[in-house]
């Protein structure tokens, strides 16, 4: 049995601050073991490189064949049936044209004081996508990660994608060659992310580092952060719906497990203000999980840390929400955009019945990489700003250095730092001759 | 002697990359000590800060004394100058002007599809803004951190700074009442670090923390972050200034000079296209050093980490401002705008020799708090960005899950994830009964 709290019980403040601080990870300390292979990787490079490779993967590769060649992605694609070709090709222009708008704009202008002031935009030089193999190889996550940084306009770009026992999704080679991938290595673990930050003699380095994995490669993304940039430490997925009692439940069932089906650690929580629906909602979960293929792993999501929780009203659902400050938010109820305007954390919010979180997951166009385990407070999902830095811009006139220089040198003063003082003061020395 | 390099030297190369990889901070291994100051917090809260302040700070605190009261605020603001405040206003109303043109915006619109798509901008709930204690308790640095929140609507505000032996700078609480912060904390270190991303009893816990500190402090973030927001990990300051032959070498000695009294690890570079003024700057700095108050930081900062280089033409120099990618970066040429679009990475561009670097610390406008060690190659200072967070929408109508939901439901059983093709599958079945 899910969790099953009702807003109107007594112990409903304890019992909700349980499921905010439910513990679904088992934190592994995996910190020693990837600050010794990062360690190994920038001493020998492709020879560790190849070394852990073989021994995590079960893969002997060479330092000519640490890259899948045009030729084999040319025979993996060739395999792929021509519907997922396309659905695939759909996804990507769409993502595209949703990443596109959000390139921001370059500014300059000059004050009252006469200073010209501005920022100014441009990408990284070079960015490398992790993809995990095996189960979570996702093609998906390859045109979402890899298109933001086409669109903002980043020259090389390097997938590592692990292929456990020689085995490779053709389907991520096809993503990767849509979304102009310029090198997919056959490299994973925390191996991959300490080739990508550091460079070894076949690999050079990049300067930011995006994509999902396992705790190994998590660890390796926050020892490298700073030497390299990297997104958010990604943890297990989450969905909350906030349905009225207008909703099919075979529906809200589907959305919930279509998050639980992901890992064991996934949650799905339903709020709703129908205590009828939510025990609808709860049948239709049971019913559906008699059947699902991936019945193992989202039965015990679901038993573990699914939830369903029985509000008064909407606004109730919506102060819920925001402690929640869910990855991913589905609105269903009859005016989607007005509840929408009451919540203020979440990751990506699905307005409205018809729009289940899984069109998210591919092709709705918003990226698919967003903030989990409640990091919607303070962050945004993967977007073309992850592959953009800005450079500020000021240029003073003598008109200008003249009318704010004076209090520049008397703060400089009062900070007892007086060459900063004296560097301005030089300049409105000579104007005042 | 600084590192006098020049481009046409057969060892250029090595010795540019050895200036590169220049070893500046020793590297201590806090972590240890860092990750128990964090446990002790988080298990005793109010009595570990405590305990640790008096350990760390020598001041002994209450519960009721970790805050400034506002007549305490009141009593050391009275004593600053005049002129000194009336230079703290004007910093603080240029820099608002300059991060109120930040703020992004919203946008929604409706595809071809019928899909509605958009984003919509939101701050945190919480900032907390570290503030160093001793010798670098700058004003200016709260109002670059506490402006940006301030801007970009973030409610609650706090400041944390220590007071050594119970030593406080009265103009860090002057800018802090000018910034709009709630609270400001006597407190420091990796326990203050600890307190914001946990709370205690008497200091909520905050969303996002920001701010320069130590290598505790340092450490304490990182090891924090995911459980809150963080800035980046900021090192020690640098600057590249760019110069032509036609330039006054003391300026460009004081421009140098100003970075290197921050910090016995700071660097200053000056690339020119003429020996004569690399000769000329040279002996500026050293008849400056011998009268500078701060000689012993600035003279050792330069001695071990400065660097004259001649470069035959300022497209070269531009090509090796890239791979410096300075936190400040000074353009002192002829047409500065056309050499800055010539430079792909630098934290932030100061154009012209009227703009000393020392007024983008103060007034110019836009935020000092910067990349440092070369991560302007993939990040950008301090601004309103970092205080808000980014929601994704989206929106289907019945014809929109129409025209995409059916290669959504292929792509998901591609990736084997059936509950995800079912859940679009069950509305697509419902319209086309």
């Amino acid at each position: 049995m899910p969790h099953r709290l009702s807003t109107d019980a007594p112990d409903f403040e304890t019992r909700f601050a349980q499921l905010l601080t439910l513990k679904r990870e088992d934190s592994v300390d995996v910190d020693d073991a990837v600050a010794a292979i990062i360690a190994d990787v920038r001493k020998r490079g492709d020879a560790a490189l190849i070394e852990l490779t073989q021994k995590f993967d079960r893969v002997r590769l060479t330092s000519d064949t640490l890259a899948f060649t045009e030729a084999e992605i040319d025979a993996a694609i060739a395999e792929i049936p021509p519907e997922e070709r396309s659905a695939l090709e759909h996804a990507a222009a769409r993502i595209r044209a949703y990443h596109e708008r959000q390139m921001p704009e370059d500014s300059q202008w000059t004050d009252d004081a006469g200073a010209t002031l501005g920022w100014r935009w441009g990408p990284v030089d070079a960015a490398g996508l992790y993809v995990p193999g095996g189960l979570a190889s996702y093609p998906s996550s390859v045109l979402m990660n890899a298109i933001p940084a086409k669109v903002a306009g980043v020259e090389r770009l390097v997938v590592t994608a692990p292929t456990p026992d020689g085995k490779v999704n053709p389907l991520v080679l096809l993503a990767a060659r849509l979304a102009g991938v310029d090198r997919v290595l056959r490299i994973g673990g925390a191996q991959a992310i300490a080739a990508l930050a550091y460079g070894t003699e076949s690999v050079p380095p990049v300067d930011k580092i995006t994509g999902p994995g396992n705790a190994y490669v998590a660890a390796a993304k926050r020892r490298v952060f700073g030497r390299v940039g990297i997104d958010m430490i990604a943890g297990p997925s989450e969905i909350l719906v906030i349905a009225d009692e207008d909703n099919d439940p075979d529906w809200i069932a589907l959305d919930l497990l279509s998050q639980a089906e992901h890992d064991e650690s996934a949650q799905s929580i339903l709020i709703t203000t129908s205590a009828p629906l939510a025990d609808a909602v709860a049948g239709a979960v049971a019913a559906r999980l008699e059947t699902l293929e991936r019945r193992a792993i989202a039965g015990t999501s679901w038993e573990a840390n699914g939830a369903i929780i029985v509000a008064r009203d909407l606004g109730e659902a919506a102060a819920l929400a925001d402690q929640i400050a869910a990855e991913h938010l589905e609105l269903c109820v009859a005016d989607p955009q007005a509840l929408a305007a009451n919540i203020r954390h979440a990751g990506a919010m699905f307005l409205g019945k018809w729009t289940p979180e899984a069109i998210g997951d591919y092709i709705g166009g918003p990226n698919h990489v967003l903030p989990t385990a409640r990091s919607a407070r303070f962050s945004s999902g993967l977007s073309v700003m992850d592959f953009l830095k800005r450079t500020t811009m000021a240029q003073m006139t003598p008109a200008a250095l003249s009318a704010i220089g004076p209090d520049a040198a008397t703060l400089a003063r009062s900070e007892s730092l007086e060459a900063h003082g004296l560097s301005v003061q030089a300049r409105l020395d000579l104007l005042n001759r």
